[in-house]
């Protein structure tokens, strides 16, 4: 059984002012918490209903069990699914030196699902770093942990001034622009950057000058544009192919 | 201004039941209603603010100047933008013979907003036809035709027995499928279909014994797997490079 406060502590991580300050966060449902397991990150405390529980082996982390109806109250998904975990915000995931990788770098990206669709195919793609602008989604919110499908915890996510990752660096630095080439004729190198703009305003102009190889996803039908997720993996797939 | 029941009419279209079997559908934001009006949909009114208004010239339809307070009673969005506009099913978008195109097929995609996503893909790389099963989520749900972002005016959409299409064509068919070929590998033709599974299931065996090019999008990172439309738009940028 929990009691109230933690039943509203839990509760709380609905509100952004909660989820961006605490210094845990939670996930939700089997497979996140499977990943969560399967990783490195701290777990503080897991409550799961009796049958999640029966199905694990012995746990190194405190377990509460929780019935279907406690679960529902705690939860913030409209079907909840036998499990919530609470974990700690330090992640064991380091910077990699720019020269070691290829980043990706993303600026302004508002919308929660985007983002975390962004940072689960990068991972399908090997991409090991994400920087973000400061005003691109919060990593921590709920919304964007549970659409990364369990990328969350293997791709680390940073918020930096991008400007000043750019101008220290001499890398190749690819970005999505209107009046890019052809990312079918641009052979893109193993190190270096790729920035994704936002959802509706693209790149800012701040950025763009650090842009040392405008592209464009060539357009064969009507769309306007491309969603930001869609785009990335667009991208990446050209980037490894 | 609008009348109590005309409100309750536009409210209605929150629920399954009703734009499901309703022979209007309503679309929301000066974006989609742009979109609307540039293409051949018969538009039977359209609800909007003064502002907006001001900024048409003369309409073809019946307007209805309605004020902020009462769009948001209306609308079903976060944030109300300006105008809301209803308008017939009937599409005059004709089905084009397989063996002149390219289709896409959709096999159970669940998520309003993957469909509405691949709709604005497939219209990005100039796909005109998406056949859809009937578990697939349904195309006039306001939140599908919203993440087309307009694409659901160009793009014809229709629900059919997948088997049944392709039992009876020759044409090639590829499909997504874990022990496939690598996309990179393999050539698309410009004619056939590509068939798109559900988020978690994939293609259902039903389907998966007509294709004759299994492909897959290989995988370089840790990610279980990719979001549908992003995998959808890497395939089709393939099949268009």
């Amino acid at each position: 059984m929990i009691n109230n406060s933690e039943l509203k502590y839990i509760q709380s991580f609905a509100h952004k002012k909660h989820w961006a300050e605490e210094s845990a966060f939670i996930v939700e449902g089997p497979k996140m918490v499977q990943e969560l397991l399967r990783s490195n990150w701290t777990i503080k405390k897991i409550y799961a209903t009796a049958d999640w529980i029966q199905g694990q082996g012995v746990l190194p982390v405190p377990v509460v069990e929780v019935d279907q109806i406690m679960l529902g109250r705690m939860s913030q998904m409209q079907t909840p699914h036998q499990v919530i975990a609470l974990a700690e915000k330090e992640s064991f995931l380091k910077p990699i030196p720019f020269n070691e990788t290829f980043s990706l770098l993303l600026d302004g990206i508002q919308d929660p699902g985007n983002l975390g669709t962004i940072i689960r195919t990068a991972d399908w793609f090997g991409i090991q770093q994400i920087l973000v602008s400061d005003d691109t989604a919060g990593f921590y919110n709920p919304k964007v942990l549970q659409s990364t499908m369990g990328s969350c915890f293997r791709v680390r996510v940073e918020s930096v001034l991008l400007e000043e990752v750019l101008t220290a660096s001499s890398l190749p630095v690819y970005g999505a622009v209107l009046n890019g080439s052809s990312m079918y004729e641009t052979k893109m190198e193993s190190t270096g950057f790729l920035v994704i703009g936002n959802e509706s305003k693209g790149i800012g102009a701040q950025l763009t000058k650090y842009i040392t190889h405008p592209i464009k996803i060539p357009k064969f039908g009507h769309a306007e544009s491309l969603n930001a997720a869609v785009a990335t993996g667009i991208i990446l797939s050209h980037w490894k192919a």
